[in-house]
C-alpha cells in the first residue's frame, strides 16, 4: 500500500460525475444551522482589496508598475463621454487576489476530481468538468474561524496538525460540524507573498478536515512554502477530497469581530460572479453575524 | 424652474465627498431587520449564468462565435500541466451579465454623483471617485421582490409608475422600508436584449423609490427601450440619487420561491469581487430566506 | 533505422544554441541577389486583411459576433477626447491571420529546435529559446513564387511532392537558390478554414526544400487537412529544419503581378513588430519588384 | 486671419473622403527612385525591441513588474503540450513601442483628417475613417536620414526649425524629394521617456516638411516635452497634413550604417500587420541599402 493510497479521498463518494465535492455536505440541516447564526446582520468581508493596474499608458509612463491581479481599460464611449465604462482582465489564481479554486484547478496523475481524465475535463476552450459552475448558486453555510495566529503569526516552519485544530476549537469554544466552512487565520496576510518561508497545513490537518466534514476552506495561508510533498491543501484537499479552497483571505477584521462578540461562528456567504467553466474566480466572502 | 431642477436628487445629502449614495441608508437597524429574514438558510441566486467565450481558437474555428461578457484564456503551466489556470477578460457593463453599476458610471452635465467634475473623478487610469470601492465590504440589507410580471411579462410600452409599485406591495403583502433593496421583476429575462421595445421604470417610479428610501435596485429590466428622456434609472436614480443598480438580474426562481414560501422579503447579499476603481463589476446577488 | 531518423533535420548544423535555423542561409550574397530584384519599387502585400472585433459591447449587442484574430478596445482619453487610442488583443496563431511561426512553436518529443528541452525553452512567462527574437531585424531575402494553383485550386486530396515543385520551377522559369524564400500558392485563400479537406505539402516536398536550402516558407496552405503523420511543414520543416513558416498568406495578387511582369522572383521583406519572446507574430510580407 | 488658419493643411487636397494623406505623394516615380537605392540588400531595423510582460503570475510574483507595450499569455494546448502558442495584448500608442500613428489618432476641434466629424469617424467599435487601413499594402518609399544628433543629443530646449533641416541636408549631402520619408534622429533613444524635458520639431519644421512633400515621418523624438502649443507633429503634421508618424524609432544603428556607407538615403519599408480599423499599430521599419 503506497502513501498515495493512504491519502484521504472522496473519489467516488458522490458518484463518478460529481462536480460539487465537499459542497455536497451542505445539506438543508446545515443551512438551517447557518441561518441561525444571523442575529444582527453585521457583516465582515474576508477579501483583500484589489487596486487594478491600468493597461493604458500615458505619454510618459513610469518604468515599473505595481503588479495587480486585475488590469483595467477605460473605454471610449463617445466624445464627450455619455457613460464611463471599462473592461478588466483578471488573473484568476493571482496570489494577491482572494479567489475560489475550482476542483479541476489541480490534476493528480492526469486526473481531476473525482477521477476524470484531465485532458477531457479541461480543454483549450475552458473547463468541462470541475469548473466554477459548482459555485453558480453561491455557497451559503456556517463558517467557523480558527484563529491559529491569535498570539502572533504562526512560525514559518510550522505545519499545522489535527491536534492544533482541536486545540484551537477548545480555545475559541467552537466546534466544526459536517458541512461547515473552515476559516483559518495564520496571521500572515500582511507579510506573505515575498518568496520567504511560510507555514501551512499538514496532510494530518487535511485528514482532520475530512473526518469533520469540512465543506470549504478559506485561509490567509494554506500550503507551506517551500512546499512539502504532497501539497496538503492544493494537492490533497482540493483534488482528492474535492474541497474548494478560498486562497488569500484576509481574516484580520473577522478575528477582531469574533473576539469582540465572543463567538467564532457565523453565516458564511461566498457568491462569486456566476461565470461557468473557469478554473477559479475572485470572490468577496462575507461573514454575517 | 426647469424639469431637471425638479428631478429627485441626493446631491449634497451625505456631503460633497460621499461615494456611497443610497447605501448610506443601510443602518444597523436596517441590517438587523434584514438579519431577521433568515430562517432556513435557503438561498436563491439572482444572477444570469455566463458561459465564457474562448479567445484561443483552434486550427479550424467557426466563423462566428457566441458573444459573451467574459472571454477566457487557458494558460500554459508547463508540460505536462501541473495546474489548470486561466485569465479572463470581462466587459463590466455587458447586457448579458448581472452586474453592479458604480455611481460614476453615468455622468450628468459633466458631473458625477454628488456633483463632482467627471473629468477628475474618472481618468484614463480608472475611477477616482464613485467607483466600485463603495462595494468593498459587500452589500447586506433586506430585499423585497415586487413581481410586476407575475401575470405575464409587462407590456413593452408600459412605463411603471409609483402607483404600480404601491399596487404590487399590496398584492404581495410587503412594504419597502428605508434602506431596503428593491428587486423588480418584469418577466423579461428570457426575452430581453434583442433590440426590441421593452418596458421600464418611469421617473415617477424613481420618485417613489426616493420617497421610500430604496438603497439598491436590482431588476431584470430597468430603463425602457427605446429610451425615454431622461433615463429614469440610469439617468436619474444612479447619478442623481446615488442609487447603485444591479442590471440584468434573473428573478424568475426568486419569484417562484417567494410564491412558494408566501413571503416577498429576504436577506439580500450582493458581494462582488473586492476590486476598487471600476465603473461596474459582475455580481451574484443572493436572496437568503 | 526508424522513419523519424530518416526525416531531414538541421539539428546541430548551426550549433546547439542556434535560434535562426534556415534564416542562417540568408548570407550577404543572398541579400545582394535579392536586392537586384528591385527595379521599379512596385510592391504587393501577401497578408490577409484583419478586421478587429470589438470587445466592448453596446447596450443591445448581437448574439453572435464575427470571429477575428484581433480584438480591439477603444480607450477613454478624457471627455471630450483629446486623442483616439486603442488596445488590441491578438491571437498569434489564428488561422485567419497571416503570421510568422517561431521555431519553438511546435515541440517534438519534448524538444524544440535544435534539440533543446521544451520545458526550459518555453515557460509560463514566454519563450526563452526559439522565439520571435529571431525576426528582430526583419527578414530580407529573395522570394520565389511557385503557383501550384495557376490552373485552379490544388485538389483537396493532393500531397505536393518535390517533383511537383520541380515542375513548377520549369513552368514559371525560375529556380530556387539557397537562402531564397519559397512562396507557395495552392489557390485556396478564399476557401480554406471550413474544416473541409485541404491539400498540403508532403514530407518529400520538405526534403526538396531542405536540398534546395529554402530559408523561409510562405503559403496560402501548408499542411493537409485531415493531417498526415508526420505533419510535413509544422511537424518536420518548422521544428526539424528550423524553417520559419508564414501561415495563411494571400498570394493571389502576387500571382497576378508575377504573371503580368513575366517573372516569379522578387525582394521579399517580412518585418513583423519587433516583439521578442513570442511563439508567433502577425506579419505583412511584401514582395517588391 | 487666426494662427490656426495659417497652419499648413492638406484638408481637401485629395478629396473629402481621403484616408491616405501624404502617402498620396508616393507615386510610381517615387517608388522607382526608392527602388534604385537598393544595391546590396543590407537592411537595418528602426524598431525598438519589445520584451513582453507576462500577464500570468506564478505563486510568488515580484511586487512590481517592468512595464511593457505588450503583455503575453502562454496558452494551454493540452497536456503534454502539442504546440506552444500565445495571445498578446498590445497598447498601440505606448511610448516604449515603435508604432505607426493612423490619421484619426488626433482630432482637431471635433474633426479628423481631412475634416470629417470625429464622432462618426471613430466609434466605440473602432475607427471607420482614417485608420490603419491606409497602411494595408505596406509603405514602400525612399527614406532619408537627417541625423540632427550626430554631434550629441539635441539639447532639451531646442525646437528644430526648417533652417536646421536645410543645414542637415547640406551636411549629409542628401536632398528630400516629394514622396520621401523623413527619418529624424535627435540622439535621444536611450534617454527619452523619463518625464524630463526633451526637444522636438517646431511648426516651422512642419511647414518645411509640407513644402518638401514629406510623405512619412519617423523619429526617435517628434514633439517637445513639455509640449508647445500647438503640438507640431501630433497636432499639425498628423491631423492637418495627414502625415502618418512613426513614433519611438531607434535610428542609432541606421546612423552608423549611413556614416559607414557615406550615404543617407535608402529604401524604406514600413509594413505593419495588416489590421484595419486601428488608431495605430506597432511596426518594424526597415532601411534597405
Amino acid at each position: 500500500m503506497s502513501e498515495r493510497d493512504e491519502l484521504p479521498s472522496n473519489w467516488g463518494r458522490w458518484g463518478a460525475d460529481d462536480e460539487r465535492g465537499t459542497l455536497n455536505l451542505i445539506t438543508d440541516e446545515v443551512r438551517e444551522r447557518a441561518g441561525r447564526e444571523v442575529r444582527t446582520g453585521r457583516s465582515v468581508s474576508l477579501a483583500v482589496p484589489i487596486r487594478p493596474a491600468p493597461v493604458l499608458s500615458g505619454p510618459f509612463p513610469p518604468r515599473t508598475a505595481e503588479e495587480s491581479p486585475v488590469q483595467q481599460l477605460m473605454l471610449y464611449t463617445g466624445s464627450p463621454a455619455f457613460a464611463h465604462a471599462d473592461v478588466m482582465t483578471v488573473t484568476n489564481h493571482h496570489t494577491l487576489s482572494t479567489h475560489l479554486d475550482a476542483l479541476a484547478h489541480i490534476p493528480q496523475d492526469g486526473q481531476v476530481y473525482p477521477g476524470r481524465p484531465a485532458n477531457e475535463s479541461v480543454t483549450t476552450g475552458g473547463v468541462a468538468h470541475g469548473s466554477t459552475a459548482a459555485f453558480a448558486e453561491g455557497i451559503v453555510t456556517r463558517g467557523v474561524l480558527l484563529d491559529l495566529g491569535a498570539d502572533g503569526p504562526v512560525p514559518a516552519d510550522r505545519a499545522i496538525t489535527g491536534q492544533d485544530l482541536d486545540a484551537a476549537e477548545k480555545r475559541f469554544e467552537v466546534h466544526l460540524e459536517p458541512g461547515d466552512a473552515l476559516v483559518a487565520r495564520f496571521g500572515w496576510v500582511r507579510t506573505r507573498y515575498r518568496g520567504n518561508p511560510m507555514p501551512g497545513m499538514s496532510v494530518d490537518a487535511v485528514r482532520w478536515m475530512h473526518d469533520r466534514g469540512v465543506s470549504l476552506y478559506a485561509g490567509d495561508l494554506s500550503d507551506a512554502y517551500p512546499p512539502s510533498q504532497p501539497f496538503a491543501m492544493h494537492g490533497v484537499a482540493l483534488p482528492r477530497l474535492g474541497m474548494p479552497l478560498i486562497d488569500a483571505v484576509d481574516a484580520d477584521e473577522l478575528a477582531a469581530v469574533c473576539a469582540e462578540l465572543g463567538r467564532y461562528s457565523f453565516l458564511l456567504v461566498a457568491a462569486p460572479p456566476r461565470i461557468l467553466g473557469l478554473t477559479g474566480v475572485p470572490v468577496n466572502p462575507l461573514a454575517i453575524f
